[in-house]
């Protein structure tokens, strides 16, 4: 059940139902030279929107661009400072809960939007707990899932790529997006890199990112990635994540 | 050419040849009884992947959430406030202008979006013009074009619409998301709406919107939608948006 | 009934029969060679207090300092950032809703305010439409009227200027100072100017806005501007926005 | 001369004799059941605008709205917050830096603003200290200045009004606004107030303001005020503010 | 009572007899060759802590960063922009008035702290006179006061200073923090300054700061302060600040 | 070396030959029947000030408010919003960045400020991966550490409290504090808690906490702690802290 593709009344029918919703957060930054710069939005997209069928789950549409200013470097990558994106989340969240959703199930496909996503969500705790929330606004929920959050997807990454998973433009993730573009997959040159498994690091600016990590991989090869592994991870995402959903939506 | 679906030395080679992007901002918000709730993201989305391939221009993610504040009467529409808004086209312009882009193209689908955008355009000339944009960001020029601005367009929906086109949740925009989506069209039930045209009117906050227009609509009836009108609108706009963005990167 | 030149008591008088108020804004920018930095801030200050005298309208101080940015590279011209202005709007009309005001009818003498309050505008609707205006702040209309935005007005300058009539430093809103502050009219230089019709173009930062514009004027010849014209053009606006007023004051 | 009634190439001729500029800053607020709402910004205005001529110095022009949140209790007041008007201090000084303009003497006309015009400079140097203003901002002198400000004007007031000069509707700031607009200050109703003098006290929000001065006056009895003694002091605040601003501008 | 040292259960306590809190808030800047970059924070946090002591007055943890633009030529000075320091303010207050605190006594070890204190407490004022503060907000009031504001006081600095106590790094407050910093008072190198009496002068950015006061002191020679001074200078200022509180606490 | 008690000069020649600093931050918040408010500001501060002594390290006042709305339920407890908070941290490093510090160690007491000091550190970076930041602001890097955050202090919980360490109002984190701060350990009445050791749970707004966790406590029992543990965790944190200092100094 994609938001953008529903009606108001079919929303309100929703409501009567459930008052969760999932809302993919991704990025669009590099992902070195053979992964797609939108992964980070793709990914959780492709799940939620599984998801969404599979259970009934309402799926806003996917905010694709996140905190990705290490990236910049790379050509194509685009941030929102973090106070943009704290704003973005808040307004999201403010608007809906007028409606009646109150448990707002961030899946999130990009490691550098987690902290500032956990500050967004205190940021908008903190007008409730300071008394400065709008008087008509009920008590809310947010919680944020990475769609590679658990030990099934940990397990298959493993023993797929081992010690060439990395942490970033990771093998697991670029087979995810090739699964779900095929195509587009098939069109990116695969030549060998240089080393096979980039190096690892800290992360500061993007000067700085750009200098440690020359084509913008950090620990990985993603030249070994299939659509094959990509549909293997999508299954297990779904499954967990979806698991997951329940489990924030029946919570105490 | 979808950003989301390139690599980052692909972004590089297009940057040789151009440095112009078209980015689709739409909204989310309630489109009355029959119309998708993504109806102006979606419409510019269409639009702009199809001009994306035919002149091989490269298309941004949507920016699907836009200025709708005056809708959030109606389950499911979501709003960012102006201020917000404003800060994400300007993080957005002032990622990819380190890059080298700096022609930006909003393809819009929202009229509620113009004004704000315009005003981010603004706030962006500012930094330069006042002297605190960043030194290293060269000169750019932004542009926000709406979909439906042609008079090829406008032509198509007199014809087929004439009074009942109206100014919100018209028949033109909701055929050419049926075009787009099919089966979410023949999904939605499409029973007589009470009256036939809705009543037009001024827009204030949402609580007078929702007053005015009890189910959304204005001045439309948005069940005379087919997908058929929509492929000729869609048709028409790429031809139309397709030369106005030809003009804007040629311009002096 | 300026405002400024009334008791507490007397508004409080004013506001058991009206709870409508006229704002004039304007902006300090470039004219041209002939035209004062103050143009735009002046016409509309002229004809809101002819209108508040002739209809008894309370009517505020002028916001003389309107968004700018690209007049900047010409000295003596001051902007606000886009967001700075809504800011100001914003404080402007939540401070006389305390008091009963809830019909904000802002007019106008610069068009690049018109996009920067109608986000304004919506940035005070916003808060309302999420639910977080202050609990006691009654609900609130605002619109904006440009002082020129009638047929009788544009009449004349078609009229008396024709093509020489462009879109800044125009003989119209020229001639209307001159009207107002004779003597200063009379101070001006009024050498030939080359081209004696400025170009056209569009508007981008104040550095490309210079080099498009070099005196500043676009598409227009401000030497034909005469006080006897701007009497004309006074009078046609005095009456089309007193009529204005009306109508927003008397609206369901 | 005013900076409204000038030409862009006359403020160019004036940058080559002088960077200083006078910008009057006052509020809109109650002052007292005798006393304009627009008192503390005309004063200014009155005395800018005869120095501005006498000793040919630019004068901005005025910045009506203040910070004056503890009047909001009596209709007609109108509060900038204080952040708003931090934004739009800079703005303005901002803007006129780039033409040349570095020594910007504010002549204020209440007590309320000082606090907040003081962090208003603070923060335009801050941005030069941080080391993140613009490269092309020259560095700039802030300065504010009372128009009540001397031994001069408090002798005039000590002995027309001695202890019924009070804090706020002083008799002197009313008979200064008397003398400047004397058709306005002859409708006002001056019966006997109760008691003659008001009362005194610290200031808090509005809501404590009204509560502890009924009427808005503050120690003060505004009935004593005259056109005559008005012209007293407008000539002394524009010999004194006059030299004051030729010791800032030549100061080392 | 320091509020560091307390559990929730006593602070809930002391909220049974009081709602009156203070805030020792002072800043992070040069205080000459001699003085302690934390002059102006330890000051009130000495006097503060004492008067907590001997009055059974709750005491917040000190706000150690100020404003202190103009000193960011002086390595280890450190400021807030004054509009980070309003939100600062701003959050405190209504962090504790929430429990019920409604008293805010700020003691005050920095001149340079002074306009952005009173602009923040206007910016919490503003909330409540603008019908934008929480529901559950209760009526708060602000005071600033500094340790060195009373007669007393001024008498021992005139008395052992004369023409030597300046204004920035006096050796009043020096003095004081020698008492209270005896061990790294003692370590200092205190040899004779040139000029023994440092010049005063305006203040605006840090560039300007450094060129006049080549050391950082301003009209002061704080190689006589001694940790007896100090002493005396502390006695008096626990007195005078602890009535000062006092009175704050019981005024009507 | 507390920077509050370091004279300018003495900065000055620090930064001869060390551009690191390491910046203790905490929070003000209720920590159980039994913790002192200010634990999350008192641990990291000691252990910081022998790390300042032992390795001759720059030590920053203490920032001793952080992100804790989630205990604004409890008396005492004090917030600063998250993007107040990423404003302060932006601020302090922008400051000491100017003198030549370029490696900022931030040594944290409280998990509720790491989200958003990770935000407002890209907050930092952004700014110069934008190209916004000043011209003069050199590249640096920022880290923050928890001082509990080693194998050794990790094992001496486990041996110590087991299954009653909890994560908020923890036994190893009050023994710390009794250790800094015997007296007052001594004052705090140890009373059987009821449960002895408290639930654990997610966390949410200032209610939803309080209704959770009644007395303030997560899964603890911190009537455990003693003098005796809080020593031996201070020389652990003392050392394994020092050792991570050293390693991001002199990382590449
Ligand atoms: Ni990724
Ligand atoms: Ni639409
Ligand atoms: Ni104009
Ligand atoms: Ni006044
Ligand atoms: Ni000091
Ligand atoms: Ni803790």
């Amino acid at each position: 059940m994609r938001l953008q593709l529903r009606t108001w009344p079919e929303v309100e029918d929703y409501l009567k139902n459930s008052a969760g919703i999932i809302i993919p957060i991704g990025s669009t930054e590099q992902h070195g030279p053979t992964g797609f710069i939108g992964t980070d939005a793709l990914c959780p997209e492709l799940v939620a929107t599984e998801i969404g069928q599979r259970q009934n789950v309402m799926v806003a549409p996917t905010l694709s661009i996140g905190m990705a200013q290490h990236h910049l470097g790379f050509s194509g990558s685009i941030t929102l400072r973090p106070t943009t994106l704290i704003s973005v989340v808040c307004d999201v969240v403010n608007s809906l809960r007028r409606h009646g959703f109150n448990r707002f199930f961030f899946l999130n496909g990009h490691g550098g939007n987690i902290a500032t996503c956990e500050a967004a969500f205190s940021e908008i705790y903190a007008e409730s707990s300071l008394g400065i929330a709008g008087q008509n606004q009920p008590s809310v929920r947010c919680h944020l899932e990475n769609w590679w959050n658990s030990e099934a997807i940990k397990e298959i990454s493993k023993r797929e790529y081992g010690d060439a998973e990395g942490s970033h433009a990771t093998p697991s993730e670029v087979s995810l997006t090739y699964f779900g573009y095929p195509e587009d997959g098939a069109r990116v040159k695969r030549d060998e890199l240089t080393p096979p498994v980039a190096p690892g690091g800290p992360i500061y600016d993007a000067t700085d990112f750009r200098r440690r990590f020359a084509d913008g991989r950090m620990g990985s090869d993603p030249t070994l990635s299939t659509p094959e592994v990509g549909q293997e991870l999508f299954e297990a995402s779904v499954r967990s994540v979806g698991q997951a959903y329940e489990n924030f939506i029946t919570a105490e």
